[in-house]
């Protein structure tokens, strides 16, 4: 019997999209206005649920509470509050689009969960755009 | 690597719930408030996933700027401020239920997709009802 | 020492809006898509409040389950699963505007409260655009 | 062809977390204020799901009307403004999370569809924590 | 040039409504289900809002982060996780309604703003009811 | 009889606070995270509220549409995707605060309404943090 656990969690960031190996002007074509080399920013509002049995004794999934200290720790301590492309690491080069964030907040969230333990991020970007992935 | 992208779009319509064969009794003790051959209307909320891989250059499964103008060609343009059972092709003879009008939206946008991206249609026909439709 | 109580409820309905001594065309040129003669629809939100003295015994303004039968009554009889225009007779001449339907629900409401009662309503008519009127 | 309909439901509970053969000190370990023994509570936000085909006369998976007074009827009336450790027979031995909550909502629905129909039970404990449950 | 700064925050709590002085009969008949003696409980939801100048160096009404503080200090500390009747001296012999609790905390919070700065309270009780109180 | 209409926009945007007279230091100990010189963001979402006089003839305050072009060319065009700080002229001196940019705002749309007419700008940073101002 397995049930998925979700915990909401967010940060604030700024960013912009750009591949860097293009001009400004391609990347305007492509990027519109989030290629401005000034930058925008975002509230990220972040889901991590965890799908897995439920312990018979604690009746929890994962404990909620180190879920969330998880999140504070592996995510908003990194991204909250920074810039995305000039400050973390894996956005160097990687492009800050909500797909790579999602993926990349995955791989750090991952090694917590054991093999039978169903890791899934859903990232909103704004109220009206968000991604899913869970590997 | 997969990822699911979302954009949320919206549009306001009326419609009766009515199967064209029955008596108008009938409908009402089907339908409920929902027969009224007046009408009735709701603002519906329409969310739109994309699943697929995400290119390794642009950081994007799709852009959602492309997406979001997509939207409003097939699905907004259509339904928008419309009449679903009079003005609505499909809804002449098809009772426009969430369930057909997700499903209708489906179709009209499937064909923009290729084969390695998979659709899904959420349509939430009030705040407290909604469908999912991935073919 | 006065506080005011808030209680949610909701109706969906179908409207046009227009003037019925203007053309279509003049209408269409005000009213935009809103002129649609087949009608369109929303799901209302509606708020209704009530400024008053705390009762020192039961600790309410207002019994909000009171509130929410009356609401039902005035209000949600007379608009869910409606057409504004064609079923109500307060909207056979007044142009079925939030503004308007707000005054009139608040018209409904108002002589069930007393003179050191304030009655306020909000309605919403997408989560989007909406209307307070407190007389 | 297959379609999910979902249905929004509410109910407000007291409860507490603990296990009981431990020690008040091992649940307050474990639980934190969640174990407090004059209990706490929750406005509990349900959403019934059901995945079916779609009937081509009604163009619905379940009648949502239908569905709704199932929810009452069997979730709301056992669970609504009640003690779910104390006045909830599943709920005497087995920790009421989150987690275990959706698993007993879910059996309360079951039996109430065919074996072509997917219930799925998703259950916010806070704006901030839920759960999934499909059987 | 007066600016309203506002502030959400949460606390979960478990209450009942009842008058010390009457028969649960009497009780059950005023206050419906939440008069049940095995209490219920709720997410509350509270904005809290302060009306002053905006400082001309930091461009504040006042730090949110102080006010965020001050919040969990004087509120969340006190009624999060509580039995509201059995735990807080305030709601001993006051009846713990929506609109009791808002005048409390505003009590509580008011002696930490001047004279210039205006009060307000926002109490979300359930996401349908709320209450307001500004002093 | 007076009422007022609101509605939403939305625009997504990076700043940073800070004194430009003080020290890194300094700007750090009063704005924490928010001085980060890299710069963060969020998504700010706006409500443009008119209170005035309902057009007999029309229903309306304001002309919504009208109201909704009004602010994508005076605030979106302005404020969206940019970053406040180094893009906006008015926040090269003035600490981009939610407080003095709903100033700005309200500054910006107050010369297109007439004297009977009073506005409110309420500007949301985040989902919990929010101003209001009118004037």
């Amino acid at each position: 019997m397995e049930v998925t656990v979700s915990r909401h969690a967010h940060f604030n960031a700024a960013h912009r999209l750009h591949v860097a190996s293009w001009s400004l002007e391609r990347n305007t074509q492509v990027f519109g206005k989030c290629a401005n080399p000034k930058y925008h920013g975002h509230n990220y509002e972040l889901i991590v649920s965890v799908r897995g049995a439920v312990d018979p004794i604690t009746g929890f999934v994962v404990d909620l509470s180190w879920l969330s200290v998880l999140i504070n720790k592996e995510v908003e301590e990194r991204l909250d509050h920074k810039n995305l492309n000039e400050e973390v690491a894996e956005f160097k080069t990687l492009n800050p689009t909500a797909e790579n964030i999602a993926m990349v907040i995955w791989q750090w969230l991952q090694p917590h969960f054991n093999e039978n333990q169903k890791l899934k991020v859903t990232l909103y970007e704004t109220p009206r755009n968000f991604v899913e992935f869970s590997g």
